[in-house]
């Protein structure tokens, strides 16, 4: 290879590796929206705010667009730079990740929608303190898997994994105590409804944030563990 | 180009042409198995079947490890192939809809431990009309998005994305009606709930089938209509 070649292929590396970085930092952008969605959601709830709920439910347009336009930038670096091993891993792993992302922001804009039933209906805040402990869960797990995306970090990423079993019995928990309530008082059943949903919204925004996390760890070993329980991992193995 | 460099040419090519068609396939093969799950957790419900419940439940293993085993194989056609244009899209189109189909038996899976409460529970059979209904609609979808998938038809997948609207307006009267229910007999809560998670899987069914018929025309066409409103869609020109 002569210098000027080797020029370019330098050239060419850089500005590759420009846009892996860029696709990361747009990612982390969308994600950084979907945990607003979900937190000014809630807030929307927890103080009745309808204005803000409204809101959340126009802002879902624009995680839809980041969604489009992310996916579009890896369409082309794979066209274009046709990567390979673990370039490639973590082209896939930023496409599956806007999916999730774009989802946790449909559950954002339903949790908006029922604050919204709620507030209209001007009823009892039954169930609001299990939102807003789930709901700090859950942007905890999403922040965390993000930031384990961001830096490559597989201890993190598996916290975040088994963080997912937590939330689900907590949403057990939470849900069977309204279904109670619900039984003892049926002129709840509107309101209280409309509170399962947020419930099952953020549960599924659980879900989203383990298969973020999931992507990390393929992104870094190339092992794809999604459908693995998270008790029978051999972490030790991941982590060498 | 000597004659053997073609014939080696012409030969990768056909290997690769090959491939493709073997991706297709495996996707077909997997939306066979999740439709046929979607179709027995409701036919447990409806008949009280405990057995096909727990068959439809276990099943669910096998619909995650094609998820696997397709996936496996589109990192592999895009790291050997580096494929561009239109085949980088199916590659791509192949990768998204395995998620959704996975997310199908997911949801088949929900049904399945829903009839299993309901069947244990030996209540009534509220709201199983309206289930069966919606079953039949939305395994209709999915069946059309996995034609016009494999015979990359856009006249049928523009028709799967106009159907989702008929389907939730299903879904949210059945709703309306349970809740209806629910308020007039409290003692059914538990068990009008279940058949309500039920309706919600089915209604997430239509979604993701809505979702297959996007990649379509994403795949056929290079567009990508995943947040656009189907009554805004310029089809003529989808259609040229």
């Amino acid at each position: 290879m002569d210098i000027t070649s080797e020029t370019h292929s330098q050239h060419i590396s850089k500005q590759f590796n420009h846009e892996l970085e860029e696709l990361k930092t747009h990612l982390m952008a969308m994600g950084g929206l979907v945990e607003r969605q979900i937190q000014e959601a809630v807030s929307a709830l927890l103080d009745g705010d309808s204005r803000l709920a409204e809101h959340v439910r126009d802002n879902d347009k624009a995680v839809n667009d980041l969604q489009i336009k992310i996916d579009d930038e890896c369409t082309r670096v794979l066209a274009r730079r046709q990567p390979a091993a673990s370039d490639l891993r973590l082209v896939l792993a930023v496409i599956r990740a806007t999916s999730d992302l774009e989802r946790i922001g449909d559950e954002a804009s339903k949790i908006a929608r029922n604050a919204l039933a709620l507030t209209e209906g001007g009823n009892g805040s039954k169930g609001f303190v299990e939102v807003r402990h789930i709901s700090e869960h859950v942007r905890k797990m999403l922040r965390d898997a993000l930031t384990a995306f961001a830096r490559f970090d597989i201890d993190l990423a598996l916290a975040v994994v088994h963080e997912d079993d937590a939330v689900d019995s907590e949403y057990t928990s939470a849900m069977r105590s309204l279904m109670t309530f619900m039984m003892e008082d049926p002129r709840s059943i509107t309101s209280v409804l409309s509170v399962m949903w947020i419930l099952r919204a953020l549960e599924r925004i659980g879900d989203h944030a383990n298969n973020l996390a999931e992507y990390v760890i393929y992104l870094v070993k190339g092992l794809d563990i999604r459908h693995i329980d998270p008790d029978e991992l051999d972490e030790d193995a991941l982590k060498r």
